[in-house]
């Protein structure tokens, strides 16, 4: 039986809705049958019509869904909600459905201050209920074998860490010209107080603390805006120094011109090294201890059962970004049905909370011009 | 709304079949309500429950389906089949359910033999309903721009057409230890006359033709088996005269040791030229007129709207396998739905006869060791 | 010291010569010292002062260099002459100077007969002399490193070749228009029977016999020609049966637009496989038996001696098209100063015999559309 | 007419001293006649002998070199020097030899400290001879190209740099195991204050600002050693302010377990970037204004005149390490023999002076983990 799973933004004209909908469609898992898409009913109204989802469950306010879904008998209300509206209006219906026990998958970053993130973290905590962040890029089976490589010890113990997600797409003042996504993204009041470092430095800062198994300690970070008139970052690079003695760079930046969606990690320890790049998913380069370079591909001859496991087709029958974001979709599924043994399946609220630390740290040390802890 | 369909074939333990209803449900365009998943019952009914599809509407075979749900009253009644069985199985369901007023998306290759696949066609021409093949690498985005560019001239005139499709599973007797997929695929009676060459050849094949705009005229086919055993070939080396005076080689195997789904098309005109990669499908390579190369991405910022509106994220997003599928199912529904301004969106009972006739030239030309007119 | 050695072509205006010269110093184990440059002698006077050669050792033709060089003191005169001579000027002056007790190291292909080739290796036993023929891709470390895992048995029992050499720089008619490289190689009288199969197809056939220990017993060939008014093939496909069973395809073609030097070979076995690449010569793609693919790059962790004794530089400093070029000229003076044990080291007159013979064997398969025996 | 060269440095077992010598002799600009390659006279003496070079210029030191090759008549006499000693030993001969009336050419960092440097550039100023500093990197094609375009303004305004120089070679403590290059790399009275700074760092920070045209204005840099007992950094990251804004990060690691020479370059403009890898040297990717790759080729169809003067053969025949490396001393001799239009064509003194400032620019803001200014 299909879990059913209800929607707070994504109407028409957005963009990580529509991934939503096609990763929880993926795998069968979940059916849509609620939704609050947007602040305006009639693009909620249409929304909802061109996803064959009952008028009745069209609704003008998460307020109202929560009650409404409330007082559905169980076997026809939501189990589920997935949260896709912009970074401030995450933690209010994550907070509401939550405590009317709603399990609650969300799109990161967690929230737009850390206060409410951790607060948010409490009431999970309360709740008893599920949360997924969509730290989408830890989805990817070839994301799974690094961590597993890592953690075997593959690698020796890790010495240096380089992470970066460059984009090129903001490299011009797209917002003043209409452009709905660079407007929001660029927008303290719906962003938050970081822009690229927020949209995807957090992104980049999860896959390296999930792959590398290691936790920033410091860092120093410059946070900078190259567009005139645009009022939050658009280029980051923050040094990085992790317990143990590891070191590091993560540079985000939506400023590089032509870029894509580079998100790359290359982790080198005292025996072996990983690289991986978000564009080309299912390759894995692994130089192993004598020094050589294997490639590991997804779903190939020697990748692990960590990775196996997310994916759909042979080897050689490549999967991509729907596939990687539907992976945290059916594991979140999996955990609803009640399997506990899920651990690093989905990203939760602490991996949330400790985005908006690092979101903290960067901005402190930005402004102090220093080194500072994360705690 | 989303339109109806039921599947002949792939129950639990199949390939094919799971592509097939993710690609379906990829886009909310199809819902899967009715199936014959098997010719075990047992096998049907609990394919049937784990993709939540009625009791009532798991059938134990095509032509009970094809009665109950020709009973049941049109707003619950299937529109389409989907048909996902061995080769020598396709063509009396298929045949059936477009009498009685049903449209049918079909695997390939169309038919274990040309006379049936021809009958078929014919079948399709009379009943009026869409039929489509699923040679699913024609929905692949860079494949649709290839197909534009040298529509569009910019290769000049077509000289040189390469095409590989090499993969290295069958490199053993995987048939006599029971391998499933290894074993309907080596087996005559399930297969048809033909195995490599129908297996992946003919996708190929049609590849080479649907992106060049050529038609063979002639051909020069050794078809070889190298395991020991084996029944069907498993290896396959033709050379190409096309009509216009273009010549090219095709080469399909399934023991090219370690080689995963390798099928690759470089084509060469007088002024420019492209080399496209399944495996990393969202590259496509066009060598200008000035001889420089430029790297085109799926909806990457110059690629153009025949391949733009096969994508769903922005460009570094990647897509693959799956969506490439789900490309000619989406198409398929809007041609049900009444849209005929889509031209080339998914391969037809035309193309399925096309594969067939190169299936027969091949056979005749290696047993001749001769040249041998392809109609 | 230095070997002293003569060179017969390559003046002002000539690519392989400047090619061949670099060559020979870049070990510093030839001195070039004599030449004939020409026959202009305007040309070779020029060419010797610019190379700082004696202009009493500039000479009008390479039979008053024979007879100048074998009167001069043994301290003085030359130890070896390089022929960088078209085609059909290989075999006179290589027999003259064997012949003078001259060793002799000629560009490829031997001659533009088989006859005379045949006639020319004869004379290379007769006179004790050495001959080296610079197939220079063999001098690639990772085509040696190819070789010997071949014959380490790292890829069990070879059945599938694929070798290509793409070119595109006659995609139209250069010749006509005063291009002296374009002009020679296209010129039946200058080149021999055979254009794009003679000039860049023997290296193809070369280099997969090299690596592959395997001899290609029956041929099919297409010798075609694209460029209408061109008096010699311009584009050829060949399939290829080799002793011992396995198959393969080898396509020449100077008409793939925007090809540079693609020289590619791929080899699979029953249980591994190799890639390799003139144009990114410092990788070695081998997939191990296990199903991996490990890149093995030039001078890298784990190359054998083999390829190691072929590289200058520590891995990561790449070497390519001269240093290759230069190994092969290495190789020849340590024969010539009597290191008898460099098997393989460079091709000798019988592997330039052999290319003649598969230009027969073409020639005569693609007038009779039919497979022939390549002796 | 070859140049007359002698060499400082060098001897059996040195790295860069057989470099150097294929590289001057690749275009036979000079001839290497007279040496002083060790502190042990055995070994110089062997050398000598092994190069063919006369016993009698076969020095016991430089200052000896410098006094026997004065006394010779002009004709027999070097007019230039090679000095590939370790870094401490550059500056003394250098300026004995460009006092007696000598060019000279150097291997970088130009000297162990920016005292001495800057005074060598006044002794160069004042003799009026050249100097070139072998800065190889810049001599690469692609490398010449990259710069060509950014100053025609291709790229717009640049806004981000990234650099990187990760080796792995260093990553266990070769030094105490009798591992000679390690051994003088890795000490600080022969290599100056830095390690990994010094050898590879240099190198990244002098091919930034060839290529980028921009002078780095402000860096932060954390300098580190990983491998326990090591006496100089073998880690870096320095953040980079340039003058107009633009920013960018520098790495230089020889501690990333199983890199080779992984110099890379990424530079980001305004409507354009280019990348370009020192591993494949040939391959620049240049992202056009439409957003579109363009992948340059050396010696391609599209290359400027400024990169194909770097080349030798026709593009598809890889160039590697040493061709660049034989550039600068092609460029070198072209300005010896009166060529003033040479701009940028070789590495000076003041790149070498511009390289300790940064040197010791990092070292300061390491030491006080701060920003500091680069004059």
């Amino acid at each position: 039986m299909r879990l059913r799973i209800g929607m707070i933004g994504g109407g028409q004209g957005a963009f990580i809705g529509a991934v939503h909908r096609i990763a929880l469609a993926l795998d069968g898992e979940f059916e849509l049958v609620a939704g609050c898409f947007s602040r305006d009913m009639a693009n909620t109204r249409a929304t909802a019509a061109s996803l064959g989802i009952a008028p009745e469950r069209a609704y003008a306010g998460y307020e109202a869904m929560a009650e409404g879904e409330s007082r559905l008998p169980p076997e026809q209300r939501i189990h589920a909600v997935s949260i896709v509206t912009p970074n401030h209006l995450h933690v209010a219906p994550a907070r509401l459905f939550l405590e009317r026990g709603f399990h609650v998958i969300c799109d990161k970053p967690l929230s737009s201050s850390l206060a409410d993130g951790e607060a948010l973290a409490a009431t999970v905590e309360r709740s008893g209920m599920h949360f997924a962040l969509t730290h989408n890029y830890t989805g990817y089976p070839m994301v799974r074998e690094a961590r597993e490589l890592v953690r075997s010890g593959a690698l020796g113990t890790v010495r240096k860490v380089y992470v970066e997600y460059l984009q090129g797409w903001l490299s011009s003042d797209l917002e003043s010209g209409g452009h709905k996504q660079a407007e929001w993204r660029t927008d303290p009041a719906r962003s938050g107080p970081v822009g690229a470092l927020g949209d995807i430095g957090t992104h980049a800062f999860n896959l390296l603390e999930h792959v590398s198994g290691l936790r920033v300690e410091q860092l120093h970070a410059v946070l900078h805006t190259f567009v005139s008139g645009r009022r939050l970052d658009d280029d980051d690079m923050v040094l990085l120094r992790f317990a143990g003695g590891a070191s590091g760079v993560l540079c985000s930046s939506q400023v590089c011109f032509g870029r894509e969606n580079g998100l790359a990690l290359r982790v080198f320890g005292t025996k072996g090294a990983l690289a991986w790049q978000q564009e080309h998913p299912n390759d894995l380069h692994w130089t192993q201890e004598d020094g050589s370079v294997k490639l590991l591909r997804s779903a190939g001859a020697t990748t692990s059962d960590a990775s196996r496991s997310l994916t759909r087709t042979p080897s050689g029958h490549p999967e991509g970004y729907l596939e990687g974001f539907a992976n945290l979709y059916r594991a979140f599924a999996r955990r609803i049905r009640g399997d506990a043994d899920i651990e690093a399946a989905f990203p939760t609220v602490h991996d949330g909370v400790r985005g908006l630390r690092f979101i903290d740290a960067c901005l402190k040390s930005s402004a102090d011009s220093a080194w500072v802890p994360l705690a």
